[in-house]
């Protein structure tokens, strides 16, 4: 008898990704020192079901493919006790046999909200723990639901495609982060943990409504499927995906197009960006922002679209003046993008 | 003293599209018959605030700008009683000063379901409306939150930015279908309406739980907002734009793209197409298979993404059945689409 559907489901995503990582990193042919260096996959888990589900996975297929697993829980030092938390998530990870195993503790700051701060504290370490370990890969347990709230953070900024377009199967330095269970639902970790007999903790930030993610989790979407219908969690993972293949295609447009719009001197040129889509034009307008010393965070669409009509509703506006100090202006059949 | 800001709002909305409409429309410089012809707009009105709002604007700024404004309410004898509304509809459109008015009965097909076969007889009903009286343009009362709306259809439908573009604020055959409103709230038109003391109407399906579009509007959105904040709408109405420029900038791409991917005899080439980006790669292979006869409206993303699979992943697959018994299957190095 094979293993339970939901265990199968998720060594199976472990073990496409795992090929991925072999196809993408193939061992070298001839070896300098006559032997291949084994490569080392760590699993960033946080002691919750979608990350332990994601380690025993990783724990059952990576020897199979004569990979070494390990793991790293970071312990983010924002509730009392969770350094003996870490420990006990470290046990568990040597338990199903992963090696090495770590915790790592690290200080959040401010910046961005508390929940950005969390982020970028663990995405920090987890670059430390993977260069410290040599690892060629980091695997995340984010699912197909954590998808879809990112897809709704994302629209409530209004921002366009980028932001809808979710989290990436693979990112990071030389594609190191990799996400495994993107296309998997929270039920079916959850079910591998149950069935596996694995002890979980919830993350009670997971749970607090101070949380935008967890109102939107508990609230949102059950409302949204509530209206819509069963199906808006992989709706959402699927514009996700969609959006992003849709801003990688214009990106690469607008890269491509911004050359042609510059003068000998590298100005821009009125005409010349007129004549282009305006979803390409805006693309190079904000890339010309970003360039001249605009934070890409600060930049949002109403500015660009203030920047466009010097272009498309030109009638001797006055300068334009942009986060981080930087001013947009017209001068005669050009566009010039500095900082002031 | 001016007019109520609501009303101010409503007016200068439609003066923007009227505006838009005759810089569009020039009248002749020199006419054959010594006069211009007056211009005429319509509205489709059907008693609720927003279309009376935009009746009510139309009417008090269309003889300002030398243009005829009428009125056309449909009745999709959906209800008991529904003629006896549309002409109530008629006699508040004629109080208002339009002139000609008058009111249409339609008969709702079940084609699509019931929004949609209402949707289609009262485009087909509007369209008829347009050309016996020589309109240039129809004006539509649709709203920012009605855009909202639109957008999160799109998004359950998990089809791309296509279908997260809701309305155009300028649609149909000629560019004739305005929708003055888009950036306006519901809350405005309705203030508009209430102090202008005019009389209106609820339609019934707009509470009526059955309907996707109502369980939306009270209870989908208001949980959004409240996971997400106030923004919600208009980061939806904002996201409708960005979608829709960008959608159209990669159609456009597309289309260039296209005659470069077949050969001399107009088949495509797998190995051209594989050069593509994905996002311009999936729209040519769904617009060789409309033109091949699949209906669009039955073309999903998972058939194009198969289909895909042909050039990105090929290993021997057998061909691919798409609705419209349009088949897809690899031959060598070609891609080739037709009906079965």
């Amino acid at each position: 008898m094979g293993p339970h559907p939901a265990v199968a489901a998720i060594r199976l995503a472990v073990r496409r990704v795992l090929h991925d990582i072999l196809t993408g990193h193939p061992a070298p042919p001839d070896p300098p020192h006559g032997r291949t260096p084994t490569p080392l996959v760590l699993v960033a888990c946080s002691g919750g079901a979608d990350s332990t589900a994601l380690a025993s996975a990783l724990a059952f297929e990576a020897p199979k493919l004569g990979i070494r697993a390990g793991g790293v829980t970071v312990d983010h030092g924002l509730q009392p006790g969770s350094d003996l938390r870490a420990e006990e998530v470290v046990l568990r990870m040597r338990r199903l046999g992963l090696d090495p195993v770590e915790a790592v503790a690290v200080t959040v700051g401010r910046e961005g909200g508390p929940e950005a701060a969390a982020r970028d504290a663990r995405y920090a370490a987890l670059d430390d723990a993977a260069a410290r370990h040599g690892a060629t890969a980091v695997l995340l347990g984010h699912t197909r639901d954590d998808q879809a709230e990112t897809v709704l953070l994302g629209l409530a900024r209004g921002s366009g495609i980028r932001s809808l377009s979710g989290m990436a199967a693979v990112s990071g330095a030389d594609g190191r982060y990799r996400r495994p269970f993107l296309s998997l639902d929270r039920q079916t970790a959850r079910k591998a943990c149950l069935v596996q007999s694995l002890p979980v903790w919830d993350d009670p930030h997971n749970a607090d409504p101070a949380y935008t993610r967890s109102r939107l989790r508990h609230e949102g979407l059950p409302a949204l499927e509530k209206a819509l219908g069963r199906g808006v969690v992989q709706a959402l993972a699927r514009t996700a995906q969609l959006s992003r293949d849709d801003a990688d295609a214009l990106d690469t447009w607008a890269r491509q197009a911004e050359a042609s719009v510059r003068d000998a001197t590298g100005v821009l040129e009125c005409a010349k960006l007129y004549a282009l889509p305006p979803a390409v034009r805006r693309r190079i307008l904000r890339r010309a922002a970003i360039e001249a010393g605009a934070p890409a965070g600060s930049l949002f669409a109403r500015h660009i679209e203030e920047v466009d009509r010097l272009i498309t509703g030109w009638r001797g506006q006055k300068a334009i003046n942009l986060p981080g100090r930087v001013v947009a202006q017209r001068q005669g059949g050009r566009l010039v993008i500095r900082q002031g």
